[in-house]
């Protein structure tokens, strides 16, 4: 079960939400008996999507940067399921190396989530060092946490198959670059070494349809177990492989396949009797967040701006996977603005959450703007940690527990790409 | 790690508070270790005495019957605990059974505890169901919270080795009863189900002389660790098997005793230079609580009433066992109370605490006076739980952490105990 947090969305539950609150003990089972098969990512967020009608997660991510906005409140739970993963993995460990990402150490925010990460790993018990990979370094950086403090990171040493720092040799590296330029050689032999989570968590590896497609399977089992239609908890999606948005036919390909989906969408609405205009978002395959990606209603929307937006660095003649997936409105409200739910996990519970907010009207109060405007790539998120719940817990519905479902939905999806991958890269 | 929580004393730390601080990463790897060769209990209760130039535990409950004082805030990490004993227990449980107290069905303190501990099995996604053993009680009783509502308590079925309930089958059952008028044979065979903890946890069984010989054991590997004197974390302490009070010659021998661990509290306060008093509390082997014990400064103390109260039940030519402890004082005081922390476990995990109080008028603010009223059977507790804290919890000192490594101390040479007695059992 997760943490009961106040969530913005505080009127009644929708039916949707009462039987997910009423499978509680089959859905806990349920995610307890997957556990014993498979092994959940070293830490994970998702965002997740509450329309009234439907929730699910809409993106899953594997290398969370975003760890200063967890509560001061919710440092022991992240500091507990820490403990469950330094048990289970190396026990005897004294040390552990955090490799963060580079292009981010001139940011303040990122360089307090990472702050926060190792004041985390250090509560479970471990020595914490940071070590940069990046061979152009080769002295100590000191990155800025923007209140006169810094975090040293250190240029780390390879020698006899294992990353070490001065007087530091970790049992385990805890990963928070997602390896967007590449997995580098250095990290993909670490015989006695733990690297968690494995190379192949980045979206230089991952796949978008590869995911939601077990997102799907999954989610159909837990439909079947609330007795719900399973749309009702996963987007509708399409892989499109292999387009050059510099060539009018492949966007015509493009083109078909975002009209299909949106047609899927259309009946589904018209069979709820959704009053709402369906939209689609379309995903660069390998695109690290919704800034990469582009929403729209009706192909004939489709900007030559959006096109060049997709196909980014893309040069004539080589070919994109893209990844379209059906639109989920929020409905959640904080104030005058639309904000969307992120939930963090570390391995197999959900740790805290807090909303992503984006300045709104609030004339409107039409999610599709509100989707629109998050995925702009000029949108900035203004986050808002989730209240722990200072009331009595059982008083209040706890729907900071349905969005912990959709998010181990997604984790656990996540377990079985990882898997899956793993076969994958070794073939 | 446990949690960050405000403690009453907020001076600085200590010489040996400031020492286990730093010594965390080397503390809990060897607490990790241990849990990889023995098995925690299923929950437990420390209470911790800091004198401020020693900590230590002086009693380690195996059945914690004030999960009432639990704050909501602390229910995640609890239920975070709870799940990782589902996990390794019997993670295709979907019925957990509670056996509680019968003598206490009638005070709505411990029904609110009931209540607590429900709803933490609950939210780890668990149906639960209260069942009594007694034979006497053949239908369903309502036991009241205080607050209007009730919480059924239906009489268990015994059938095929099982311990059921109508239409509901437990793979675990909690015991929070202390079966201290012994054993029912009912619960001795039970080989399909989980009972947790077992019935060797009772204190007809346990004994305070072997659990502290074991916590000393540990207590001496911890202050190697630490560099520091044992006798800093550990009471002196000494058994006193089969006397009989009502025999004059007995009692001579039980004063003997008592002065023996009066004289190395003194040897050890003069190497200290402590300028208080030493004091030695003697338990009743088997008492459940600090109220059937004595505590007193000198031999020649000890009243008539006091020989009475631990002589309790006793008839004249029977042996009782007792136990003699090195009196640990209380620095910590909330307003003009002095208090005692009490820090709660669940497996292996620290989830919260709260402070025991008692009325004092703070005058003389001598800790033999708090231990004294504490030990008197009508000192009535009013608990206070420990605020998690809402501040940066790197820039206060982590003083509730050290209470946590004690605690867990005590739970681990409970831990030793059951494995003893489990074996001791069999033979």
């Amino acid at each position: 079960m997760v943490p009961h947090l106040v969530t913005a969305l505080t009127g009644p539950l929708g039916e949707l939400e009462q039987r997910i609150l009423e499978a509680a003990p089959a859905i806990e089972r349920w995610f307890r008996l997957e556990w014993m098969e498979h092994t959940p990512p070293f830490y994970s967020a998702a965002d997740i999507r509450n329309s009234g009608f439907k929730i699910a997660a809409i993106d899953t991510d594997l290398f969370p940067q975003d760890w200063q906005h967890l509560p001061d409140q919710m440092l022991p739970l992240a500091v507990q399921a820490v403990q469950s993963v330094i048990e289970k993995t190396c026990p005897e460990a004294r040390n552990l190396l955090i490799l963060p990402e580079h292009h981010r150490s001139a940011d303040a925010g990122y360089v307090r989530s990472l702050a926060r990460l190792r004041q985390i790993l250090m509560m479970a018990g471990l020595n914490v060092r940071f070590g940069s990979i990046e061979p152009a370094h080769t002295s100590v950086q000191q990155l800025a946490l923007g209140d006169g403090q810094t975090l040293a990171v250190e240029p780390v040493q390879w020698s006899r198959s294992r990353l070490t720092l001065p007087d530091f040799d970790p049992c385990m590296i805890v990963l928070n670059n997602d390896l967007h330029e590449g997995i580098p050689g250095i990290l993909e032999e670490l015989p006695a070494q733990f690297l968690l989570p494995p190379v192949q968590s980045s979206w230089t590896v991952r796949r978008r349809w590869r995911h939601f497609g077990l997102y799907e399977d999954l989610a159909r089992r837990l439909a079947k177990m609330l007795g719900i239609d399973p749309w009702l908890i996963a987007p509708l999606f399409a892989a499109a492989p292999a387009h050059d948005l510099r060539n009018a036919a492949s966007v015509a390909t493009l083109a078909e396949r975002v009209e299909g989906v949106l047609q899927r969408v259309r009946r589904k609405y018209r069979e709820y009797g959704v009053p709402q205009t369906p939209f689609v978002t379309i995903w660069p395959e390998g695109a690290r967040s919704e800034g990469e990606a582009v929403s729209i209603t009706s192909v004939a929307d489709l900007s030559e701006e959006q096109l060049a937006r997709l196909a980014g660095s893309q040069s004539g003649g080589s070919a994109k996977d893209f990844f379209i997936q059906e639109g989920v409105l929020t409905c959640e409200r904080l104030d005058t603005r639309s904000v969307e739910p992120r939930v963090c996990m570390i391995d197999r519970h959900v740790v805290g959450g807090f909303y992503r907010t984006i300045a709104h009207d609030g004339a409107s109060g039409d999610g599709l703007d509100v989707a629109q405007m998050l995925a702009a790539p000029s949108a900035s998120f203004e986050p808002l940690a989730f209240a722990p719940t200072v009331r009595n817990a059982a008083s209040a519905p706890n729907r900071f527990y349905i969005y912990g479902v959709l998010a181990r939905l997604s984790m656990l999806a996540a377990s079985y790409e990882l898997e899956n991958t793993t076969n994958w890269i070794e073939e």
